[in-house]
């Protein structure tokens, strides 16, 4: 049998009690590790993670709390390779694709550990200035940011076992606040490694970093007032978190990001030669792409005006016929596969379930693989589908298939454009393609309420811009409705999750003696 | 039979289908009105709130807005007399405790008139300054918050029928959110009495503001994604909406107000006849007495240094002895009723689990009542509690009785106070009494992770603080586990709730035609 993969938990490692749950090479089919949390006693864990973590974190500033994230920075640069190599095995993922995962958890670790410095020598947050309480200035009201006085408990998805796991710990710790990690099992390994080497460096206090492999049985239950929850995941798992008894009795605060059938828009006036089209093309293939399209911000719906639907599928069919895809190891292929055959078995469920609604446009799935066994290699072509029926295929605008699919969809207005798009009853991300200024922001404005972020490709950015799909660490992630309600990162934002807001009414000069 | 108040839904009022529910004089019994929400298309007048009351609402600025605001108070100031018959009827309030609720409404709502203003004529904000997504200053983020594209529905407590409405209703049309009211039945009466009064005058667009009076049932169900939820009442009750449905699968935002076990806290170093000693006397005997102890943010626990126990105990009890209690049409009564019978057998079950754990140090229920029938009327004296063992008796920092209860508690340092401060689990309010401030200072910010609010009393503030129980504008309004986790109020802070942020990524030219 593979290894048991220890969990880290009150101040030590201990491995689980059962024979665990094995975790495999999603091309190879070969066994790498096993997760198990059998036997851990979870209320002694936490309880520690909440004294002796929360105690020593809250002693820190907001720098020296920047410097620990700075330090975990430095351990995982000097372990990088090593996170490849699980990546490529645990992940299925190409190099490209496990740096989005790898680098984006060191990019975001390093913008909070800068943030630590702005706020500085603090021990809390002042929120905005005093306000008088009365027409005599004497008594005014100062409201603070303090820690929570809990631990952050991370349930955490699939896709992204590094930056899942950074993108969320490094606003809690800078915020003084302790971290319990449960990585999704299936891909367990690079998160635990990566907890190992910073636990091995000893570069945090006892308990600040916890970390539980396997089943997530029981840890809702050791959760306690004060404390914080955080899911990444399916909407359904969601919807029973967020039910839990310990969170609706304890007011338990929970961060949510689930489903998310993000959209794509080129906006009208465009032309098939124009540098908006292909911008849009180009970002539509990277996205159904890039880790096989497993991102909860990645493309699944593209909205076009109608007469550029036959140009759009015919652009972007021709830039997916030259994915290559297969084995990560060969350095031919440009994608690698999904995470699990399991995954795989959810994919083609959920094309079905697209393709009864639309025509396929181009089909991935007839390509021959790399360097693969097609029996054993959880590894599927992107799939673009399309109907021109946006309005009454509702399917399209309720199915989020976790892969490299996304369906074609026409529109007539740009009115009629952000209804579809608003369709997906709340979204993480959509993007906007146009060169009319005027028009971009109504449009950015006009999808507000109903995503978290708006990503505008003009061609003045066409070099710059980020990527759709890509949560910058200074941009809110997160969305409403079917997208969970949550917000993570937005830089200084994604502090207040780990905080407690409260009013200090008292004279001007109590006030004034408010410790540092 | 009683009048049957209409309910006002998709524009009109509508009479429920069945008998209702009776709404009673809670001093001298008789029936007022009554309730009754059946048979009302619940999907239709929700869709009318979001569409026609949304649609209206957004396309005015914060300052048009600020300005209906502004009305409302007009309408609320020239139909007060009828208000405080109702709540002198219906809610067996006294002039004063009348007041809190109908005064303090009108002074909120007047605020959020004045916030209007200083938002100006912006149809969304701006939510801090554009961030570089990179070493090219073109490409930046910036966040917004637009009006969350959904109803308000606010499920409201029998305290505060018209604060309670008005408290959430001020900031969430300023925000450009529809709402609709249930309010809690027993006290139903001023609230649609203040709506009627509203939609009567004709100052709120259709849709702006519906009311359901009567059960709650398949309320819920009726929610959309982006519509949001505040909830005030009973921690039970709060854990049932939580995990409800609608809320799971919708990520339906949702704000809770829930039980709170409130302190009172004299610092170390007083004596019995300092003026700090002093003060917390007057405010805990204001505390028990106003609103017959009925207000969420009242102070039920007591903490005073050992060594002042008795003389606290004293002095508590002396006060409470001058409180007259009956009638409050009579003007020798300081104290009215409790809103109900049931209340009043809520009120003697709480009674009897805490007096199995501490002694009887002030018993109201001894003194005879004015002008009232006891076997009619939900008259209740102040009953003081105490015991000498703050850390053995847990019942005391887990019981809420919603009535004019509180229990004295001894301690013995600073740490063990704020430590029992704590032991409530979350909570709204907490107030601390003392001379000295530094230690105010630090024992505010001790007590800002666990509690929404501190309110410090030093002898500077004596005549100017506005008091422990009363949730002011400027100042949030919530507090972490127990107290449900919400957060109210707050000044600006309120519209939060009510707006959706996102981060508008994009070229700067497309940033700076954001339009206004």
């Amino acid at each position: 049998m593979s290894e048991l993969l220890p969990n880290y938990l009150q101040g030590r490692w201990q491995t689980g009690s059962g024979n665990g749950i094995a975790l495999f090479d999603p091309v190879l089919g070969d066994e790498l590790v096993r997760a198990d949390a059998g036997g851990l006693d979870l209320a002694a864990g936490f309880a520690f993670a909440r004294e002796r973590g929360g105690d020593a974190l809250r002693a820190l500033s907001y720098r020296e709390r920047g410097a620990l994230l700075g330090a975990i920075v430095q351990v995982l640069q000097a372990n990088k390779e090593a996170y490849y190599a699980i990546a490529t095995a645990n992940s299925g993922t190409v190099m490209n694709d496990s740096g989005i995962d790898i680098e984006g958890a060191i990019i975001t670790l390093g913008m909070y550990a800068e943030l630590g410095k702005t706020l500085g020598d603090a021990h809390f947050l002042r929120d905005g200035e005093p306000a008088h309480l009365g027409m005599n200035p004497l008594f005014q009201s100062q409201h603070v940011q303090v820690p929570a006085e809990g631990l952050a408990l991370f349930i955490n998805a699939f896709n992204f076992p590094s930056w899942g796991l950074w993108e969320k710990a490094g606003p809690a710790l800078l915020s003084g606040v302790p971290v319990v990690v449960k990585p999704a099992t299936v891909t367990a390994w690079l998160t635990q490694r990566m907890v190992k080497d910073v636990i091995d460096a000893g570069v945090l206090p006892a308990g600040a970093l916890s970390i539980i492999c396997g089943s997530s049985a029981g840890l809702q239950d050791a959760l306690r007032p004060f404390d914080v929850l955080s899911f990444t995941g399916s909407a359904d798992t969601a919807a029973t978190i967020r039910s839990h008894p310990a969170v609706a009795a304890h007011s338990v605060r929970t961060n949510i990001e689930a489903d998310s059938v993000n959209s794509a828009l080129l906006l009208p006036g465009e032309t098939s030669d124009s540098e908006a089209f292909g911008l849009l093309v180009r970002e539509v293939v990277n996205e159904m792409t890039a880790k096989s399209g497993q991102k909860c911000t990645a493309i699944r719906r593209i909205f076009v005006p109608e007469s550029l639907y036959s140009a759009a599928a015919e652009g972007i069919a021709a830039k997916l016929a030259t994915i290559t895809v297969g084995n990560p190891r060969n350095d031919s292929v440009r994608m690698g596969s999904l995470v699990g055959r399991a995954q795989l078995v959810n994919v083609n469920e959920g094309l079905a379930k697209l393709s009864a609604a639309t025509t396929v446009l181009h089909d991935g799935r007839k390509a021959s693989l790399i360097d693969v066994d097609p029996a054993v290699a959880a590894c599927i072509g992107p799939v673009l589908l399309g109907t021109r029926d946006a309005d009454g295929t509702t399917t399209v605008h309720d199915t989020e298939v976790f892969g490299p699919v996304a369906t074609l969809l026409p529109y007539r207005t740009l009115e009629h454009a952000l209804a579809l798009a608003r369709r997906g009853q709340g979204s993480l991300a959509a993007s906007l393609y146009g060169n009319n200024t005027d028009m971009l922001a109504t449009a950015a404005l006009g999808l507000a309420g109903s995503h978290g972020r708006l990503h505008v490709v003009s061609p003045d950015v066409a070099q710059l811009h980020t990527g759709h799909g890509n949560a910058m660490p200074q941009s809110l992630h997160g969305g409403p409705g079917r997208a969970g309600g949550g917000e993570e990162l937005g830089g200084p934002r994604a502090l207040a999750f780990y905080h407690r807001r409260a009013a200090v009414q008292a004279s001007t000069a109590v006030l004034a003696k408010l410790p540092r």
